[in-house]
């Protein structure tokens, strides 16, 4: 059985248990894991026994090269429209939808054309598929972390004082796509300076100094599947309380990956390496959650954070990002990829973790 | 009165007109266009008299900086179950929501957590607003065109045989941040020799060739705002086909720019190019529309097409962009962006509009 026939096998049979005779799949992600098309435009339609595809004339020809295992429609008009004409739900009377992933617009369409059909709204069904990610996925993450790998080994020996953040982050782009990558996972983050106290800083006009630390947050995608990757660096010189801070977050970064395992609670990883930051005092400044599942999406399940229900099966993809924040003076994150095995983790991610000064 | 104070009464003139209390502005275009706002997680409530922000702690300072005339909130829960925390809808009883812009679960949760406000689903209630581009969107739009000229000017000046069209695609993309623009408006297209055919071609590993044609379609944007080129160059010789095709393409655009005024519907607009490349005999092979608009979206009204019930009011900004696309063989496409004014149109974009052999 293909992979994608494989995967639509396992849909189906969660559609059997939740009593649902097809599900219109309108992420596109979804289309991609199910059916292995990549365009832009797309539905599926997926049947306890049959499956329809649906898209519009500018991909006619990569849909009929991408997608197997499914009648294959072209149509100039709203996907959801072209449905009926092709009587892709004629024979179903109650049929689930993906309620994050469809506007509420494209749900009135719906209803207005098949009054007779029941619409059933449902949450993470194709999602649940995404969390354990099998051979061919994992290929496809291993290279798109390579060459983020590279790409940081390529700016650690051209970032120096003088550059602004966002020249910065235009080099990782343009790295990111010379070595084969579809393009960034995400807009980089270059936070420099005082700036490092924002998580989630964009990189911005800021021209990088001598002593500064600065944190880089980059990824790129292969095939759809994502990297992300943080490292702190030092430009010049370090004093005492960079390196103090480093060292905790290195610290805490280094015991969960220790402690990683499958079958274990999400909530559990994140303990492990909140509990060495606000030992060392800094527990108020680490105010995100350790990290998320990474696959077709940048941010998938499993959560891993204090409040998440998610254990962390063997199989599944997370990042480890701890990260101290001082508003005022700056701050240090440290991210790698870990991919759980029964008994630890694979470290996905090769970029050296030790503090970099420049 | 503040621009964006202007903004808000001119909806607040369609909600009166529309009988809605308020409307849930959920999208971020919108957001930006109506409160400044440029963060990726917030919502607006605009009443009648009031208006409210909600986004979370990591756009704390943003939103401070950015959004007036607004209450504003900060949570850590989902957005639109914020709105009943800060009682934003507690006197209204009918309230629009933006039905191409809010997923059917958010929808859900707005029903549940309001069971006495009656929803109204509403289409194109602020998008009638970003119609006409005023002088502070207009100089943003200006700034960016501005960017991918010299973009264009600097890819003409390196492109070459034996690049591949990815590696040209990555120069466009770190040139526009090294100009200053915030990103690429779209990811960029480079189509060489036959693929030239496939008007919506991302650049693959087609390595250029002597005696190819090479379309670059290109854009960035600015503050929010976006800009989109197209020409098409020769490396290094040209048949007499690619001389008369390009020269077809080039002449249905000039047509289109010297007869574009505000006032005309834009089917007239289009009918224009249309009937320049069909008069040549190459009427099937024009397969897309002439244009589109152009401003906080790539993608905006009016839609210049041979079925557009639009009309070019002036004030609008719109794509030019006739093409003739022939499989096999390849394709010619040039396209700039005009403003349209009581009398003619302004042509917001320079880059040289003759066929250039590199």
């Amino acid at each position: 059985m293909s992979r994608h026939a494989d995967r639509v096998a396992r849909l189906r049979a969660i559609l059997r248990k939740q009593q649902l005779d097809a599900l219109i799949v309108t992420s596109l992600t979804h289309l991609q894991y199910l059916l292995g098309f990549t365009g832009s435009h797309g539905i599926g339609i997926i049947g306890r026994r049959t499956a329809a595809f649906i898209t519009d004339s500018r991909y006619q020809a990569q849909g009929a090269r991408q997608v197997r295992g499914a009648r294959r429609f072209i149509t100039q008009r709203p996907l959801l429209e072209a449905i009926a004409e092709h009587r892709c739900l004629s024979r179903v009377t109650t049929v689930g939808f993906e309620s994050h992933h469809i506007t509420f617009q494209q749900y009135r369409v719906l209803r207005r054309t098949f009054p007779r059909v029941t619409f059933i709204p449902t949450t993470g069904v194709v999602e649940q598929l995404l969390y354990v990610k099998d051979p061919v996925e994992l290929t496809a993450l291993r290279a798109a972390m390579r060459i983020t790998d590279q790409v940081f080994e390529e700016i650690a020996g051209l970032i120096r004082p003088g550059m602004r953040e966002k020249d910065v982050a235009a080099e990782i782009t343009y790295r990111h796509r010379l070595h084969g990558a579809d393009g960034d996972a995400f807009e980089p983050i270059v936070a420099s300076g005082e700036r490092g106290s924002l998580p989630h800083a964009r990189a911005g006009d800021r021209v990088l100094r001598h002593g500064d630390l600065v944190t880089l947050d980059l990824g790129c995608t292969v095939k759809g599947y994502h990297s992300d990757l943080t490292r702190t660096v030092a430009l010049g010189r370090t004093t005492r309380k960079m390196r103090e801070i480093y060292g905790v977050v290195r610290e805490a970064q280094a015991a969960a990956i220790d402690a990683a395992h499958g079958g274990m609670l999400a909530r559990e990883l994140d303990a492990v390496a909140r509990n060495v930051i606000a030992g060392a005092g800094f527990g108020d400044a680490f105010s995100h959650s350790l990290g998320h599942g990474l696959g077709l999406n940048i941010h998938e399940r499993p959560r891993v954070s204090a409040l998440s229900k998610d254990t962390l099966v063997p199989g599944c993809v997370v990042t480890v990002e701890p990260g101290i924040y001082l508003p005022g003076w700056g701050g240090v994150r440290i991210e790698d990829d870990i991919l759980l095995t029964a008994t630890g983790c694979t470290v996905l991610t090769a970029a050296p973790r030790d503090l970099l000064v420049l």
